[in-house]
């Protein structure tokens, strides 16, 4: 522990500006323009993997972005730990919103800002630097395995694949990844199920050009009207969605489930006082908790059409757009879902209309049980690192690969996140407290010894 | 008729190199940059309308957007025709659909293609060529004074007042527009209706923020998917407008005036097929002329919310905007029915978001009997350019400014318009066909002529 501290603190300044190096590349993967950037991103972490200690690194191509990977085996006969992250991130827009460049990190408040400051750059490479760290003090106990891929924020289209393609090299015990929140500054966590994603895009056309409003509205379709009215009918009045077959296969909890949960630190009035609302939304008869954790929801994440400049144009579209997310719980099938609310928007869809529901990407969603190895193991070193038990949580979000590694590796993953709600991540002011960036350094080696020690017995 | 003919043969070449110029003119008056372009525009039309041969022509100051008047009184015993038009134009976006630059027009297929080409840039200048041609022939019958305003496309937020200022030099007895369409190119008709307008935009704001779909998905409530509820909530299966107290002044049209109007010849077959529909939609018990001609109708003109670049981005935004506009019937008040729409949107959004609903513009409609003077002259007049008896139609667009003249100036409208459907006015590629550009200046010296007969017995 000592030793822990002591290097960080000799370290502190040059892990900052490695990080800041990383961020600098504007890796965003969603966009084409920027598919050089990936390279260099995926450039950057070979040279971090293999300056912090590693045997070897490589950069692999797939269909898609690069994925980089290294090792560093000290004992074949020991445990393996292989670490998941990735090295792409969000679109930045809105931009004006931002109150600094987005690709230029600036710390304010003790809060690094930028994108992928949290998510995942800040996140993923405390893990270089704690190998670094138990690399560099000779306490690294167990073999290593980095796989830092382009492609998470595009729901890693091309990893599964690679994985299949690589199972050998890809060998380990756990997998280990930095990628979610904790509940708060002081209150260590462990993400124990995250929720799968189903994400389409629906594009709905009336009349073959734009039309003068005053000569055909009310006699042509206005497929604005017609797709807001859709939308309106993916959900009632009690939250529930309304797509047929939606929740056949939602995981139900017990009371007692449910009653465990409720244990976890929560605020209400803090949570809506923090997004300014003047009350919370959604589905009858769960708490907040529970609608993020162990319910599914529906969000219109973008909408579009008609004549969206200054003042009034008054113009009957041709064309209204609209991409729909749903965000799935254990046992939900997220292509079933793709199917399931195809098959729905095209049967409420008026004859008077054109729909297309095309199916952008998905991810399983992923429960991993508290008493496995790797949970006790980050329950103690959060224990020690923290000085408080980590409270085990269901997060809302989707890192839709890691039930693919279960699928194709056969190997479960163990979540310690060192983010925090108000990291803002995927949005404007993305940010991550340079306390969380340096405990999540120190608490990864305590992880690391007490995960090697179990595995012994 | 003769001498008409010859006079617009002659001088035909040098009628499109001015409308042209005067074309090339980008006057959108819904954006704050074009405002210079209002001037050279205004500028433009009093050196057309002194040219023409008018004894002075003077540009006044409003507001907003200025106004072109000019006037030859040849005898003040004689009736006076008050000509109005306007100068400003639509915005052109989407560019991308336009298949020649929207402001430099173009000949193909025998149209001028440009914005403005019909509305009203075209459709405008005729009465200033028309009036030319009665001077230079020496068969002007009455006294002209011509008004063309900055501000129509944006509900001539400021003619109202202007001509209330203006009264005593705006004195007339008619008032000619040509700002509308006719049935068919062999088709001429009288414009005796038109609908009103109310345009609003409506903001609901969420959270704070953007937020990340996955960790608060659920939990709050998503302004576009409200947006979309409340949209789908404006109107009802069977397609009528759901605002109460929306429909109780709406002008009830006797079985028999609905028989008349049913005359019209209409294939819905065609007009299905020019706009690419598999059906034609709107209220239920109506047809489709009649849907546009004696009944409001509701339609969103734009509709923008979080993120709509490429690919997916998992975000829930804070912000979800629409611009709704209305067509309204005669006797429904445009203010009365924004207060309603804006009570409606407020009471049927739920307490987890905020709404704002901001008046945009509006005016009345407008009824005009087929028994006055004017109308008979006209008929006359297109009974002997186009061989054949003009039908009265009551058209679905709007010229708010009609229905402030009758209240302002006790003056009366009639509308010839030269347009066709095909036009696409307001849209990319907007038209206007040579053969209505120079049929117009040969009907309206007729309709002159026509008037001052008719008005002397």
């Amino acid at each position: 522990m000592e030793k822990i501290k002591n290097y960080i603190e000799e370290n502190k300044q040059r892990f900052l500006d490695e990080l800041f190096d990383l961020i600098r590349i504007p890796s965003i993967s969603s966009l084409e323009a920027n598919k050089p950037d990936m390279y260099r991103a995926a450039e950057y972490w070979k040279k971090a993997i293999l300056e912090a200690g590693a045997d070897k690194a490589e950069i692999f191509e797939t269909e898609g972005n690069p994925v980089t990977y290294g090792e560093k085996i000290i004992d074949p006969a020991l445990p393996t730990v292989l670490v998941y992250g990735h090295m792409d991130v969000m679109p930045v827009d809105p931009l004006e919103l931002w109150d600094s460049p987005p690709f230029e990190p600036e710390i304010r408040d003790g809060k690094i800002y930028a994108r992928g400051a949290d998510d995942d750059k800040g996140q993923a490479y405390m893990h270089a630097k704690a190998f670094e760290l138990m690399v560099k003090t000779d306490t690294l106990p167990c073999n290593v395995k980095f796989m830092i891929e382009g492609e998470e924020e595009i729901g890693s289209p091309n990893l599964g694949k690679w994985c299949e393609q690589n199972k050998e090299m890809l060998k380990a015990d756990i997998i280990l990844v930095s990628d979610t929140g904790m509940i708060a500054p002081d209150i260590p966590s462990i993400t124990t199920g995250l929720r799968g994603l189903t994400y389409v895009e629906v594009k709905v056309t009336g009349p073959n050009k734009d039309l003068h409003s005053g000569i055909f509205g009310g006699a042509v379709a206005n497929p604005i009207n017609v797709l807001s009215e859709m939308i309106g009918k993916l959900t009632d009045e009690d939250g529930k969605i309304t797509i047929p077959g939606f929740y056949d296969k939602v995981e139900v909890l017990s009371t007692e489930e449910r009653t465990e949960m409720a244990k976890a630190p929560f605020s209400l009035s803090e949570y809506e006082k923090a997004l300014d609302l003047t009350e919370v939304s959604g589905e009858k008869g769960y708490s907040t908790n529970e609608r993020t954790g162990i319910r599914p929801a529906l969000d219109v994440n973008g909408i579009w059409g008609g004549y969206i400049g200054e003042g009034a144009k008054t113009v009957l579209p041709s064309i209204a757009q609209a991409k729909i997310s749903m965000r799935l719980v254990p046992h939900q099938d997220n292509e079933e879902i793709a199917e399931l609310i195809k098959d729905y928007l095209t049967k409420i869809a008026p004859t008077s209309v054109k729909v297309e529901v095309e199916f952008l990407h998905g991810g399983q969603g992923y429960v991993s049980p508290t008493n496995m190895t790797a949970y006790l193991a980050a329950d103690k070193a959060y224990s020690e690192s923290f000085g408080k038990k980590p409270i085990p949580v269901r997060s809302g979000g989707s890192i839709p690969i890691i039930s693919t590694f279960e699928k194709v590796l056969g190997i479960k993953s163990i979540l310690m996140g060192f983010g925090l709600e108000s990291d803002a991540i995927h949005s404007p002011n993305e940010n991550y407290p340079l306390f969380n960036f340096y405990k999540g350094i120190e608490t990864i080696p305590l992880f690391y010894k007490h995960y090697a020690e179990m595995m012994k017995k």
